[in-house]
């Protein structure tokens, strides 16, 4: 990091040393997995540089957000629409936490068999290592899976902060319209924590922003059909994990800026990988930043990850709003109507996900699905049996991994997904 | 049982050779845990019998009912109203699972990390051993879990015959509109299946049957306040499982006679343990037949289980449905109203449940709550660390198991079980 942020932290109630040890441990992971890569694009250097400022520059950022009146709302999931909180002039940050950290203190209070995710986001606020919690003055949560839904009740007995939306299990009139009130019951929320209206130009000027930021990121997904891959599935993934806590307009830029150099690389047949490289679309859980796990094995293994079938990719920004209308309702029906598009598998059934899978995989040329579920993550692990039917009509092999943040099963991953790259191979 | 039923199991298609297995071990292990029990009612003959011909008379008495143009409509949950399924004359039988059968088939359709209940009811109808399950024409499943939520996807690609009612996260306007809904559903789906309308005397029958057999569980739920207990908690939870597939009108009559006699116990100071005992609740999963194991284990250490706040107990019966509808859809209204005072960890805030403990620990004089949550259930694990403040509050010992249907654990169970009940006579 560039300066010191010592006072800042200890200002926010960070615990120092733990901090130092975290902060550490990262620094040498990133330079382990992400800078040791070879023919990375200019165009990373902008998210090299944000991830180096991860604790440091973006939280003194969000410190003088506060300062001037803005308040920050942290959010877990997709389904909690960003454009609402840009419409308060909030500060939106996805807090979802992918290091296995306070894992000790977490299971004081959620079971040991609760996802790595969840424990994750427990265990970071019990161990007084992420700014960002601290900073923010409403987080939302979701009724997406058991394991959330549940721990948010003692994640508010902590934090005293907590809000949560109740998602339907349907898709049905009823479901929808549930999910309309909540959207704005959310909205009423938000102006209650930051005393400021919702008004329709709030909303406009919000909405751009938003689809500016899913447009970039569909782009950079659209590249990544070349082969070779003009971009290695490592460094889209932080890309994608580095959008739900960057400032957005800037993020939107730097993003194309990336996809400007990508462009040219395909034009001269320029890559990561050597053409013809295995390619692979990953499908299922989230993997919030710092989890690399898998990518880092499957593209050390030499193919290439060309998509992320998943909430940390995909399901974030396959879907622009629909920006025709012409009222503060109409806008939170649009914004109801694009968030229902989403293909989670909290839902049931969720057979758009299916055709989704199979859509990547011809669009992406993927020649492999490896189905990735975080352990005790029962709506993907679960679902797992019918992505693997879909890969099966769509003629590609299918890995099934289940894994946490450990590092433990790291030779044991490797092996599995060594032979399944074989075995594409072998069927050339 | 009283006859062979070889042809009848062949017709209905089950696996004869293993059912042969699966009656043999049911058998012996109710001889073990049931017949091995001393002072026991003289009213628990008939429940004897019932178990002895779970898959006999019962059996047989579903097929007569189909042969005359009943409808059986199989449920596994408390929220699903067997008043509507007697409305159409249907069948209702729980059809919740409670042994480790058919384990390894289950898990190649659904994870190994899914709980014991999910895994037996594919286990049950993949090793072809349950009659009950062949003999539905409808299977009613409910989004009350991820598990089952998405397990019942894949139990409908094997069965063919599941309907889903979707129940919300929360008991706000929105979720009990969609509740009221998904009753009305409910109803024209069984109509439907049946051929047979509903009416409002229907419906007034129904609902006598149904809470004639509610205030006769209660009844028995009241007697159990008495010291010593009048009857094991081996017993009462029989009764209880057996309340979800026998014929409820007769069930009604046993239970009220069985309830006669222990109130003789109770009037004269007779029970099946001595005055003084050490008294306990359970509280959490449900247990489903022939899932005696806790109980067993605690009654073992010579403890007595006064009460279970479970679906498979209190859940189950301590509200009435109000008769007072004049209408089939003020009926339907009634019916979401009852089934949504039902406490369980599916909901977020689930308050009442911290409430209905401490009711019932005071109520029933427990002196320590064992909480069960059956591994991998994640609501009710989740639900734990509250309750374990509920139970510090009210003053009485926590104690935590997490379980499954395996007899492995037996010998830990019973150490943790037995410290925990020493240390609660030792407060004494």
């Amino acid at each position: 990091m560039a300066k010191d942020y010592t006072q800042m932290w200890s200002n926010i109630g960070l615990n120092l040393k733990a901090h130092d040890g975290l902060m550490a441990v990262l620094g040498d992971a990133y330079k382990n997995i992400y800078l040791a890569q070879k023919n990375r694009p200019k165009g990373m250097d902008y998210f090299d540089f944000v991830i180096s400022e991860v604790h440091g520059l973006r939280i003194e950022e969000i410190v003088d957000a506060k300062s001037s009146g803005r308040k920050v709302i942290g959010t877990f999931c997709v389904y909690v629409p960003e454009e609402l909180v840009l419409a308060v002039d909030g500060v939106c940050i996805g807090l979802c936490a992918g290091a296995d950290v306070g894992a000790d203190e977490a299971e004081k209070y959620i079971p040991r068999n609760t996802c790595a995710l969840i424990k994750a986001f427990m265990g970071f606020k019990l161990a007084g290592l992420c700014p960002y919690v601290e900073l923010t003055d409403l987080i939302v949560g979701e009724t997406t899976c058991d394991g959330k839904k549940k721990a948010y009740e003692i994640f508010d007995e902590i934090t005293k902060k907590v809000y949560v939306m109740e998602l339907p299990s349907k898709k049905g009139p009823d479901g929808r319209n549930m999910w309309r009130n909540e959207i704005g019951r959310f909205a009423e929320k938000l102006e209650a924590v930051t005393g400021k209206k919702i008004t329709l130009e709030k909303l406009q000027e919000a909405s751009k922003i938003v689809n500016a930021k899913r447009k970039a990121l569909q782009r950079l997904s659209a590249l990544r059909a070349a082969d070779p891959a003009p971009i290695s599935g490592l460094d889209a993934l932080l890309v994608n994990q580095i959008s739900f806590y960057d400032d957005p307009v800037r993020f939107t830029a730097k993003t194309n800026e990336l996809c400007d150099e990508l462009e040219e690389r395909i034009k001269v047949g320029a890559g990561v990988a050597q053409k013809g490289s295995t390619r692979v679309l990953i499908s299922g859980s989230p993997m919030a930043i710092p989890n690399w796990k898998l990518h880092a094995i499957i593209e050390g293994s030499g193919a290439s990850v060309v998509g992320e079938e998943s909430c940390v990719g995909e399901r974030n920004f396959r879907t622009l709003l629909d920006e025709g209308f012409s009222s503060v309702e109409q806008a939170l029906d649009k914004l109801s109507e694009r968030t229902l598009t989403i293909d989670c598998a909290c839902f049931t059934p969720n057979t758009e996900r299916l055709d989704n899978i199979s859509e990547m995989v011809k669009r992406l040329k993927a020649q492999g699905v490896i189905h990735y579920a975080l352990q005790f993550c029962t709506p993907y692990m679960m679902e797992a049996f019918k992505a693997k039917k879909t890969a099966d009509a769509t003629g590609v092999p299918f890995l099934r991994i289940e894994t946490d943040y450990s590092m433990e099963d790291m030779g044991q991953l490797g092996t599995r997904i060594g032979a399944f790259l074989e075995m594409i191979q072998s069927k050339g």
